[in-house]
């Protein structure tokens, strides 16, 4: 039996590779530094865990496709939280940021289309356009350049007749990037220009350590028809296994379609919806609080890496990832050394190679992505191990040091 | 702005085209008895509903992208008390059933393959079918022929060289009829002699009203490579609103591209997951009880329609449907005509018509779909209410009577 192209070339997460690594060293009594994965150890809010000790719904029904109203109605308070005015009918709650992902890639693009994207890029990303048909151009940005957009014309040499979106992620993973309103201004001239959809990965939108504001396609008032906004709870209020996301647009033609889409699957996650209500009104004092913790987080990093030779990276403003281009020569064969060859007292750290983030081959080979996903203290331990690991595998590896 | 071709073709709930109508009736006061919508007013068990007051994790995480190795076991428990012996790699927990049949379209097809399927069917494959590029081509089944496949020799004459799979819900949506082990056989006979999947949707499974034990496609020793199982909870233990479904395979390569899919969308609903857990262990009694209702409710719309003039039906055996034929032109102008013109005492009954299950064009007209999801004393109500309307319509759309 031979299954379709597509599903052979699916590709499975380069992170779960690594997963009998991980295990084997966990198995072999090492303790772990997960700095690999995006899961914080941050508590999940106690206003949306209450929720669970007081649903009292005898028949656990369907909810509307479009999400439940009263947490449509929430979302409405969050984005006008943040200045973004937007009606029930603008939202549709998705089962995570992924589903609204795939929604936009199918909504936007039929198979064979292409959609333009800043590499490096999260890379489930890939996972979604294969699934859809949809080809990722990458456009290329570097270390060296602190992730900058290339020249509008760069961009738009990229544009094919086939290319029917530019995607971004901002504030970005991999890298931290926080993209201001001058560069998303090149990507929406272009968008006008050539008829593209403009779709928004911001689901770190809170996550901004210099005190800027986020500058989101949704403030862009001559783009209404071009922007879709893909959206999730999971980072921001720290409910990743919550399944709550949502497809964000004013273009009427994509919201009936979207809809359409969220009708054949029925309704997103009816339980894990109600918990997520309170989450619009935690206030400005949370994502204060919640801000600062991961702006902690991410120094404690910096002055890790500041203390190691030969690393190379850019401080990032923005969500709560760092690319770091290490001095060896694959940082993937690094990593598992860090697993199965390593650890300072029983303990190690585990990161995630920057390569799966690239769709150029060969970008990335010598860069790590490090998550600012422990508390301080346990991220400067974590820091301290990578660099003795760091020098040790130098010297064992490449005989230098 | 021009939104994709399949994003246009994704066809509307045929069922939500009728809200606004009913929306009107409850506006003006009218009780509306919902035999329309495959949502039971049975309550979800309270095993399952008291986990929620139990649930306290600090961080809700991310899980498995397979599931969570404790809902894994739980469906092992669960299948294994019908009989069916898999492992954990053997299954994906997927967002409801409707996640398991994208994944099946795309692990299965690639876009412009086939895949047939016996109409009338579940109307939100074709919206599954149009996102994932797949045609749904249909083997016509017939209430005068008591909904029983065509021969061998003419499903075979449908296969062209984009099939990739035959598909079929059993027991049935939106019939009621129950495929027993020798029809089932043509399909898996097929499948061998074209390579061929064969995907079953078996979320009905238990409702089988004549004692027959269900016979599942992975009961066929000799199919293991070939067979994909779609299931889900929401039906057996009313818990529509959790999004918990699965997807089961043998076939390993299969289930490589599955999980590589789950693993771009990384979990799904965690706490709907742990909701679950005690659904698998419900045991005998609870089924017996489950069968027993429904069979009661089936039992009142059969002898509901025994009372009505001009009706024509084959009385069901299985899921919770029956399609009728009903004496009038235009089903759907007398289900909307129901809702706007017709009440008994404040009181009116909402159908789905049929037309919406079949993709040949015409056919279904004269049809509707009620479903057995109130208890007997509604359902008995809302059938002498329909037949007083249904009377009173053919009088005065048709000046018969």
């Amino acid at each position: 039996m031979k299954i379709s192209t597509r599903g052979s070339l699916l590709p499975p997460s380069p992170i779960r590779k690594l997963k009998p690594f991980a295990d084997a060293a966990l198995a072999s009594g090492k303790h772990i530094y997960a700095l690999n994965i995006g899961q914080p150890d941050v508590e999940t809010p106690a206003q949306m865990r209450n929720v669970l000790k007081n649903i009292d719904k005898k028949v656990i029904a369907y909810g509307p496709s479009q999400g439940l109203a009263e947490y449509q109605d929430a979302l409405v308070r969050y984005y006008a939280f943040h200045g973004i005015a937007l009606d029930r009918e603008n939202i549709i709650v998705t089962t995570g940021g992924s589903e609204a992902i795939t929604m936009a890639f199918t909504v936007c693009c039929d198979p064979g289309d292409e959609v333009l994207v800043p590499e490096p890029f999260y890379t489930n990303y890939n996972g979604f356009s294969v699934a859809a048909g949809v080809r990722l151009r990458p456009i290329t940005t570097s270390l060296e350049t602190n992730w900058e957009l290339p020249s509008v014309e760069a961009i738009e040499a990229l544009i094919t007749p086939r290319t029917r979106a530019l995607m971004i992620c901002n504030p970005n993973n991999p890298t931290g990037k926080v993209y201001g309103a001058e560069e998303l201004r090149k990507l929406a001239h272009l968008a006008r220009k050539h008829d593209l959809f403009l779709l928004g990965d911001e689901v770190y939108r809170e996550f901004i350590f210099n005190g800027e504001k986020h500058t989101s396609l949704l403030d862009f008032e001559d783009m209404h028809d071009h922007v879709i906004v893909m959206d999730s709870i999971s980072k921001r209020f720290s409910a990743c296994g919550l399944r709550i996301g949502a497809f964000i647009s004013r273009n009427p033609q994509v919201m009936q379609a979207a809809l359409a889409y969220a009708q054949a699957r029925l309704c997103p996650p009816t339980i894990e919806q109600l918990v997520a209500v309170p989450s619009a009104d935690l206030g400005s004092d949370y994502f204060k609080r919640m801000v600062a913790e991961y702006r902690a987080r991410r120094d404690a990093v910096i002055e890790g890496l500041k203390d190691m030779d030969g690393v190379e990276f850019q401080v990032p403003n923005g969500a709560f990832y760092i690319i770091v281009r290490l001095p060896v020569k694959d940082a993937e064969d690094f990593v598992v050394w860090m697993l199965t060859d390593f650890d300072v007292a029983g303990e190690t750290v585990m990161l995630a190679p920057a390569q799966g983030f690239y769709s150029t081959p060969g970008l990335g080979k010598d860069q790590v992505r490090i998550a600012f996903v422990l508390n301080v203290e346990k991220t400067r331990r974590a820091m301290d191990i990578l660099k003795q690991g760091l020098a040790t595998y130098i010297k064992v590896r490449h005989g230098r040091g």
